[in-house]
């Protein structure tokens, strides 16, 4: 048990902030976690659940005499708590968050932060479908990416110590530009979860197949885009109107890509098929290679529960 | 252990085929399970691995006393097998196949089958990213849809009794007109496997952000695109070639719904994405009530193994 931070403020009590207190709890990286979230009713939670010491009702008194201030609030959110908390960091402390976006939160930050605040922007590349304070757990983090995006010039003995407290939660740690932090994940996350928004919107509006046969039959491909689909919207609101360009250039480049396939389809022109779904398997086993995902079949996902009754 | 067939010849055999012999043997449906494959490597694996009792270098032979023959081959060589085994088929017996596509798997294999014998086509609406004989597993098809398109006046004791076998594998059967399933899984399955597949080739060809990145940090939303794309090429090209017409129904509607969706995000209309990422929010939660998919988080997937180097 080594203490990495004496108090850590989370401001913002969702998904990531609780697996965070969770898993600092566990590997006990920090003396003391306060927290604050906007809503009475989840600052309650957190404290019957125990991912906090202490609540503030305000963001503003949460932040006083914390060395870590962890942002976990939607990126929208950002500008206006990071105003409110600026006043108030103590000298010597470390500001980080956890938004998917990285240009938009420092240009939403980073000019509310005091000199001899150390602000060190950061992404987890993890989380589920769920949200709120009840759907964290300690081990989100295992082995997954947290990225970071600190600016030329910030103290790098800060950076190690936040990068020791991620490791310690067993994070694997990299950082990067934050535009360039921006592009690629417009790549592997943005634009993936939202043509999955738009499959399963396609689904719902569809007349001529009732929505239950959709639902019933769902197995086949569908019910892995409606997971990604049920996340939480106002992140992921948040997340396209903030990283804007880089989520349109690479929709641009899908619409493109899936009119070429349409177009083949069309043609009947099963080679072109035939050579790019080859192309494209290579890819999963090189994620499988890489450590990034399981090689169990179906994700070794356990079967659904047999539905009481037998349907129609 | 009750045996409803007294010989099961498979035509075929792939993940599906052999999940059946698998699944068959563990419940002792089938008294014989005889096979056969284009390829002599795959007809020595199924002698290996037991899933055959004996194998048969040409189809024509393999069905000769079958009371039950099971097409397994891409929808792609149906018409050509059919006309092989036609003549050779005993009277009485049931045809069935398990292609994804049932318009035209009827259009290529009706014409083939003699009088007295019952042609009762299936869907098994099952499957893994895996293929071939050595991906099949007896829990397959556990609480999984098996739907029978038989056409009217085909004998109902026919349609019971292979039902009865698909049930004893644990799948739910249901029965529909073969042009109402291929509207359906167009929007289940066909579609988003196509999206996962352009997805996947989009990351592939991007200049600006490096492969490598891509596969790093992969498992926020894109490595579930790349499972659904890492699906047998040959069966994914002759679904998409033989349900075109529904399938590019599907992309049409698509394309226009993701152009709404990208012109928000233009425009800046919050309001607009977060309604429709609530919406659906709870196409999810119908699908979990459904019993389609566990409710575990991330599917309960294990957390990926650790890379033994690590990472620049």
């Amino acid at each position: 048990m080594t203490v990495i931070y004496h108090r850590v403020a989370l401001i913002g009590l969702g998904l990531i902030a609780s697996s965070m207190a969770h898993a600092m709890r566990a590997k006990g990286l920090a003396a003391e976690i306060v927290g604050h979230a906007k809503s009475a009713e989840t600052r309650a939670t957190a404290l019957e659940i125990g991912i906090c010491d202490r609540v503030y009702t305000t963001a503003a008194e949460a932040v006083q005499g914390a060395d870590l201030v962890v942002l976990a609030v939607p990126i929208g959110a950002m500008a206006a708590i990071s105003a409110e908390i600026g006043p108030h960091l103590a000298a010597g402390c470390t500001v980080t968050d956890v938004g998917s976006v990285k240009q938009a939160v420092v240009e939403a930050v980073a000019p509310h932060i005091p000199d001899g605040v150390h602000f060190i922007p950061g992404h987890p590349m993890a989380g589920t479908e769920y949200s709120g304070p009840r759907a964290g757990f300690a081990t989100l983090f295992v082995n997954k990416w947290w990225l970071l995006t600190p600016a030329a010039g910030v103290d790098p003995a800060a950076i190690i110590k936040l990068q020791s407290l991620l490791e310690g939660m067993e994070a694997k740690v990299n950082t990067m530009d934050p535009a360039h932090h921006d592009q690629v994940v417009a790549v592997v996350s943005h634009a993936p979860h939202l043509i999955a928004y738009t499959m399963v919107g396609v689904a719902d509006h569809l007349a001529q197949v009732a929505n239950s046969e959709v639902i019933e039959y769902s197995a086949s491909g569908f019910r892995d885009f409606t997971r990604i689909a049920s996340s939480d919207p106002t992140m992921w609101r948040d997340v396209f109107l903030t990283n804007k360009e880089a989520v349109l250039d690479i929709l641009g480049r899908f619409a493109e890509e899936l009119f070429v396939l349409q177009r083949a389809i069309r043609m009947g022109d099963g080679d072109y098929l035939f050579d790019y779904f080859t192309r494209t398997r290579g890819i999963r086993r090189g994620i499988i290679e890489a450590g990034q995902d399981t090689s169990a079949p179906d994700f070794g996902r356990a079967p659904a529960a047999v539905k009481p009754e037998v349907e129609a």
